[in-house]
């Protein structure tokens, strides 16, 4: 296995920001069926040094006696089942552990900032300095250990999920260096998301898993097989990372497959099922929360949650987020464009590897500080207390306020500026910090930025309605105010599901706040949202398959019906030029001279009958001709 | 097409019950073959005949005039989307307006029996007298118009979306049928439900509407995407049945498919959220509703849904219900199958077609009589009020209830008897009641009365439990009572799922109930509800496949991973019989005597190289002995 890893490597090309394969598609075929006898029989014999290894000494007993339970307990009871728990089980526990460092980092930022000086320069070097060392240390970490585990990890499982392996992204390494190094980003503070790259831990996770119950099991890897529990896999991901078993699975099946074979529907429900109830429960138990809820709990009324009448403004909401997510992929790939062409940046950056992470760490933060430009944009919160606040259920910009209430508008409102500009301002600062630090190496994900300039987004829009009709926009017996609350959970869902091309972030945003009162209105915006985005870019996860030119193999297919008025017709030659038997060397000699371009002739009877014979190959056919009338030929006859 | 119904028929069987095929899928398909020539001509000249019958006279105009409307409007602005959002419409408009005959009818049925007359008798009369009236006038009208549309119809949009082409299953006829049948059945009070048919009905306008648009657009039909637009059309049936349009997208997606093509994710969605979208709206404008919401809004806290220790009797529950749902299966084919076998009952019952129904729609509303059995199984309150009362948000055996909870408790009990005394005998009565009326030979489906079964049973555990811990199981701080309606729906979503084996119905209660606070312990009783009725009976849908012989192509892999520990080698034909050239003829005579059962040998060079030249059959090996060396040939050299 680690030979194979080194042998991709010369083809995998570690850029500054993303790696890139160097070789295209065709090639990388090509050469990979060359390889593929040699490197079978070495991974054979490897396979089986690592059997004999684990077979030495106590550990061949230890392994005996779990194969010899595994196969008389949960074997029998239908390994399927325990497997997919086991799996769920196991995200679960990393997803909450994860979850446990990264709020303590936050929280250890908070204190450092808030309560060991008072002293503003001292305030600004304990603000910066944690991000700093927290993304310098996972940058190291992930490039000693395992630099697969670089970015996202979903273009790569989209890619793996086409048949086109990538052993090296499903590693031990990969999964320690992604594990560690996600903790350490997210840390920091720095708009990034985790869904991805839990999407690429639980498919490590399932893959590991696999190969020991297999090991075990003794029977043989099965290629089908392992595409499976991948699949379910990644609906785990996203499960485990929000607590959304539905969206997880719905996620999974649009992000990652052509086809989704309805038979291993149940797994992934199953192992998505699994893995968010304990991770919920994990918090019940651990974190002294009441019960099971929501990751994002909402609280908005069930009894009139909108007015037909705001479908439309709802609507217009998608259309905004439908080309805010468009320019958000198209502005992310520009980047990315923009700093592999500008060489001198380059060469400067190139010189040490941890200067482009420092210094992307130490100005997000930087502007982020709370007592500088930071009180603009609520830059003192964490993740989840800025999609909770965006998430309330009270308007931002009524005149009086509960102590709660005012406690979570302290910080999206300066003494001189109300909440608007500091909407903007985090709409702003999350677009333009998400993209630059998406490029750092290191293992982050975009779905969570984006989510919240939705959220910021929406919540923008929900106020300026409020502003405009403070008592509700319905005509009848009964004015209800609107909900600006409402307007963030679809502006979120249209935005994420604009970037991603997915319909099923709907359901996401369901399962996280836990309410189903905004369906219609959601469902709606992101339609329109995923219809325009998906008009003018490609899904972000697209766009960096494009932009690692990741050898992934495209849609046949389009999705509009249109394609069914396209017929061979439209597009086949219609004069096919070709050569017959007794066919004078003149004649031949023009149909040759003529089409310069073609390579291969067909052979026919004659040109009346037109029974097709074979084909010859341009070159063979000029072979031909040289050895029976060239020069030599001639010669001879001479 | 109509020649096409009448052909068929002749091998659909209308029984007593569900109609059956006679013939099994092999004959048929192999005369299916012969006749495919014929037809396609007759076909098209039939389908010539109906466009030249459209452009008669000012017909042509009026279908020229649409048809150049619709070439510069909508077909440039992407025909797919315009079609579909057309398809939720006519589906959302058809599904309120059925609704309101349906409801009209219930209505009239009290009203005849509570205000008309205050005799017990004539009370009786009154109460039995629409449904049988509703009953007779449905077979009567279904069986003139399109014997199709009898039953729920999901059985036949699996078959056919597997590619078995049951055209009469998708006429005009067949959809009037439908529809009207369908309101009067509903109308009738008999534990029935709408999911199947409607499914069958949006197919069907699909179907249509597809073949107006091309023969308007001019483009040929293609088989792909008229299955495209059957997937779609499952999804919005459901969508517009429950305004639940995720939930309709996951069950079309669930029930109907084996490989889903992730390209068409957005048809179903899209056409659903319209269909649904439109369906709720007409509800706001039409009924006076307040705004846009759920079906069975519920209405319980979010602050603490359940404690975790509750999720153990919910996975109970989901046992239960997978016993109970693979029960309910079992015992409907039990029935259809006795009823068939009983010959003297079947002689008696076929003298008249409308025996059978009106002895059965007679029996069902005789023990549904609110003044005799029925005041134990709440016989008159109709299917909203049943799952709404089962669904409220009190608990049924506390002390003090305030007036409208004392309002829909009074339906739940009577002087003598407590709730659990109807709540049993609302289950038993709709237990076996639904599956005796669901063989009468009408429109009608199985979803809504097994939910509710489910949902009666939930309500009971529910109260139970509230009697067993009257201030709740926590054994912390805080004492919250458990919620029983919560019970109720989580025990209708593992019933359902049961018997349907569908995980997406749990998306369907949450958004028919609007709430998705209950998302761990629906999931997880339906998971296992489902686990259970799969290993026991095939689903209900598969059930009446094979009672009806449809031609059915079964699944190719079970959804077990243990299929990938079976090989070739496990059942391939190890030594295999072989001719060989040269042989001699002594030879070849015993292997032909050996192996009388083989009707094909390969032929190889010889039983060294065993290089393979071909094969013969028996018959044609026989044939060319006879003519070599048979009794002919020996005449002839003598």
């Amino acid at each position: 296995m680690s030979n194979r890893r080194i042998n991709f490597h010369h083809e995998y090309q570690t850029t500054l920001m993303y790696g890139r394969y160097t070789k295209e598609l065709g090639e990388f075929a090509k050469e990979e069926a060359l390889k593929l006898e040699k490197q079978r029989r070495k991974e054979e014999r490897l396979r089986n040094e690592e059997l004999h290894k684990y077979r030495g000494k106590c550990a061949s007993k230890l392994a005996s006696a779990f194969g010899f339970i595994w196969k008389h307990t949960f074997a029998k009871l239908g390994e399927d089942w325990v497997f997919l728990a086991l799996l769920g089980l196991i995200m679960a526990f990393l997803s909450f552990i994860m979850d446990h460092g990264i709020s303590m980092c936050n929280k250890g930022r908070i204190w450092l900032y808030r309560d060991l000086t008072i002293h503003p320069f001292a305030q600004y070097m304990a603000w910066v300095a944690l991000p700093v060392c927290l993304i310098l240390f996972s940058a190291g970490f992930v490039h000693i250990v395992a630099p697969q585990s670089i970015g996202s990890g979903i273009p790569e499982m989209k890619t793996i999920l086409r048949g086109v392996s990538l052993k090296e992204y499903l590693t031990f390494r990969t999964l320690v260096a992604k594990v560690i190094g996600l903790t350490a980003t997210l840390g920091s503070g720095l708009p990034l998301g985790k869904e991805g790259p839990f999407v690429h831990i639980a498919s490590i996770a399932a893959t590991l898993l696999s190969k020991l119950v297999t090991s075990f099991q003794g029977i043989y890897e099965n290629e089908s097989r392992n595409t499976e529990m991948l699949a379910a896999a990644c609906a785990v991901g996203v499960a485990s990372c929000f607590g959304a078993p539905i969206g997880g699975v719905l996620f999974s099946i649009e992000v990652t497959t052509v086809y989704f074979a309805v038979r291993n529907y149940w797994r992934g429900f199953f192992t998505a099922v699994c893995g968010a109830t304990v991770f919920r429960l994990l918090a019940v138990w651990f974190q002294k929360e009441d019960t099971v809820k929501a990751f994002f709990q909402t609280n908005f009324t069930m009894d009139f949650p909108f007015d037909p009448q705001e479908l439309v403004v709802y609507s217009l909401m998608g259309v905004v987020c439908g080309l805010g997510g468009a320019g958000y992929v198209w502005s992310h790939r520009q980047y990315v464009l923009f700093m592999r062409r500008n060489k001198k940046m380059n060469s400067f950056l190139q010189k040490n590897r941890f200067l482009y992470p420092g210094i992307v760490a130490l100005l997000a933060s930087t502007v982020s500080f709370p007592l500088g430009l930071g009180q603009y944009m609520a830059g003192d919160l964490n993740t989840h207390d800025q999609v909770a606040g965006l998430f309330s259920n009270f308007t931002w910009t009524k005149g009086y306020l509960s102590v709660e209430e005012s406690d979570i508008l302290r910080h999206w409102t300066t003494k001189n500026t109300d909440v608007f500009v500091s909407l903007c301002g985090f709409m702003l600062y999350t677009w333009f910090f998400s993209i630059v630090c998406s490029t750092i190496p290191v293992p982050s994900g975009s779905f969570i930025p984006v989510f919240k300039i939705g959220a910021a987004f929406g919540r923008v829009v929900g106020e300026l309605i409020h502003l405009s009709f403070p008592k509700g926009v319905r005509h009848g017996k009964l004015n209800t105010p609107i909900i600006p609350g409402g307007y963030a959970t679809v502006g979120a869902a249209a935005m994420a599901g604009a970037v991603t091309h997915t319909i099923s972030v709907s359901v996401i945003v369901f399962e996280m706040t836990g309410q189903i009162t905004h369906i219609i209105p959601i469902m709606i915006a992101v339609l329109i949202a995923n219809a325009i985005a998906a008009l003018l870019q490609p899904s972000l996860y697209d766009s960096i398959i494009l932009i690692k030119k990741l050898p992934y193999l495209p849609d046949l297919l389009p999705s509009s019906s249109g394609m069914y008025n396209i017929y061979v017709e439209d597009f086949m030659v219609r004069e096919v030029k070709f050569i017959w038997h007794n066919m004078s060397y003149h004649e031949l000699k023009s149909v040759l001279k003529e089409n310069r371009r073609l390579r291969v002739f067909p052979l026919v009877e004659n040109p009346d009958t037109m029974i097709l014979l074979g084909s010859i190959q341009r070159i063979e056919l000029i072979k031909v001709i040289e050895r029976h009338v060239g020069r030599e030929r001639r010669l001879q006859v001479v």
